[in-house]
């Protein structure tokens, strides 16, 4: 997902709810489009942007909430874009007026969430975001019943347990529907780097996640500021005085970011140590993954990463880590 | 470790035992010399071979069993043989009649090896060989005591205890000793491939590991049959036309080779079924990890081959797999 800073005054949020062709996985880009027509992000590398933006100002004109329009890029053209191929999209624009209140402050805060836009139908305009552990919000013009609520809440919730953003068009009750899922690919900051960092971040690219090594206090602390819930803060510094108040930060935001911080066990009890005097409760601490990493036997910086990026992955998942052979549940995330 | 076919009758056995320079990690090169001077393997990319050669033929004209030289490659000879630089080393030969009887047989099964080589002291020319499950010879022209030869094994025993090849020459009660592990990289038999073992490969190489893909029962037959203690047989597809012949196979073979499965639960009962019925205990077939990988709610390729990668790690280091923050034993393999 793209990081955008959504404007304060009106704008159209521009994506993609349905792909053909374009080779490869493309979900996630987002286009925002102030009221000046200046955007921000991109959408098949800006391939379809005056079209895009013509639609974008015939609803600001005509005050329509929410539109959709195919956008169809030429091979010819998607090579000019840097993309590998052409293709055919559904484009979904809502005005910032048809988003509900607090849904873009939890993608500011990359939060996953789960977005429902039913663009035909007799509650044509309802919108309704979820996130794992709140209703965002709802918009709903034409009065929906609390049934049709409701079973539109069931079908985001069951969406938004995918870690990863999709998207899909579905008729459903007589109306069509698109169903988006907005989360963020893990975003690791890594604490102190060395051999170690660059294995992790190279483990981390092979995933598809993305990372950035800090090495003092400063960056740290503004960089963990935008952490959610698919993220990881990963202390590989021994050094409590960088390790600690950043450590802290992270604790004091939000409740589901992974942490893990490298160490002997001895390491480990001092970082508590230091973690509970200056105020944290034990359970606030118990959160620390330290000694980081899945119990694997790892001996070179590879396999650390492995066992460090595995663990996260687990977190992130709410999964054991055990071998899926001795467990009982569904076998894919 | 290099795959060589040792000759049946004599030979040389050339290694690097201690590195200065030479960038990277060079570690488990062989370089086997036959009695007509032809090479197997490789050391320095072949940059010292002649001194090497010349001194193997040394050995064999003076009958000395076991000799150690000093190489030097300057940086311009290191590059044009491949390598990154230039540096020094301590090569250690052995006749193969200084080798203990089943030593070279290990190897070619790709199982863990710990070699002592006495190279100076009141023992000259004792040689020990040991492997995770049994004591595989000794050498002992000079009748060393029970004392010295316990102590002996004990180093090797710990040395053994590391999965990666190693070598180092330590001085020990007034000797002078070449202490080796013989230990090969884990390489994956990936039956069935597709994007997962596309994956499996990528993460792999990552790892410093190796693998091939086989598509049919012959080749699978032929290739699980060098699999080791360190190995892996990864059997993607779900046709058990391919799945349980090779699978077999590798059951009947090393008891400590990995195995695992992809698939439903119901794909599991029906391959246990099926081995059952081949006549392999339930000990046997529970051998297999099946649904295979560690349970991280692997969604995508990449993940999946994460979670199986680790699985694999987990084994071959006998570890539990569980967060490292939940375990009191030690945190490297």
């Amino acid at each position: 997902m793209d990081i955008v800073n959504f404007p304060n005054s009106h704008f159209v949020l521009a994506r993609a709810v349905a792909l053909k062709g374009f080779g490869g996985r493309r979900a996630g880009e987002l286009l925002v489009i102030d009221r000046d027509g200046a955007c921000q992000g991109s959408l098949f590398g800006g391939a379809a942007n005056s079209d895009i933006l013509h639609r974008s100002a015939e609803m600001a004109s005509s005050g329509k909430q929410v539109d959709l329009m195919t956008v169809a890029i030429g091979d010819r053209d998607a090579v000019g874009a840097g993309l590998a191929c052409g293709g055919e999209a559904e484009v979904l624009l809502n005005q910032s007026s048809a988003l509900p209140a607090g849904f873009t402050g939890r993608l500011s805060r990359r939060v996953p969430v789960a977005l429902a836009t039913v663009i035909s139908g007799p509650h044509n305009g309802l919108v309704m975001a979820v996130s794992a552990d709140s209703d965002i919000g709802i918009l709903n013009p034409l009065g929906a019943s609390e049934d049709r609520i409701a079973s539109l809440k069931g079908r985001l919730r069951q969406a938004l347990a995918r870690r990863f953003p999709a998207s899909q068009i579905e008729e459903s009750e007589g109306e069509v529907v698109a169903l988006e899922v907005f989360s963020p690919p893990t975003f690791m900051v890594i604490v102190g780097g060395g051999e170690l960092g660059t294995a992790i971040l190279n483990q981390g690219l092979l995933l598809g996640w993305s990372g950035s090594v800090v090495d003092n206090v400063d960056e740290g602390l503004s960089i963990v500021q935008k952490l959610g819930s698919n993220d990881a803060l990963i202390v590989l510094s021994h050094d409590h005085g960088i390790g600690i108040p950043i450590i802290s930060e992270v604790l004091k935001g939000s409740a589901s970011t992974y942490v893990g911080g490298l160490g002997s066990r001895h390491t480990q009890e001092k970082r508590s140590e230091l973690l509970l005097e200056a105020g944290f409760s034990p359970a606030e601490v118990e959160r620390i993954y330290g000694p980081i990493g899945l119990d694997l036997g790892s001996r070179t910086p590879e396999e650390t990463a492995l066992a460090i990026c595995a663990e996260i992955l687990a977190h992130i998942s709410a999964r054991d880590s055990r071998p899926l052979k001795d467990s009982t549940g569904p076998i894919n995330g």
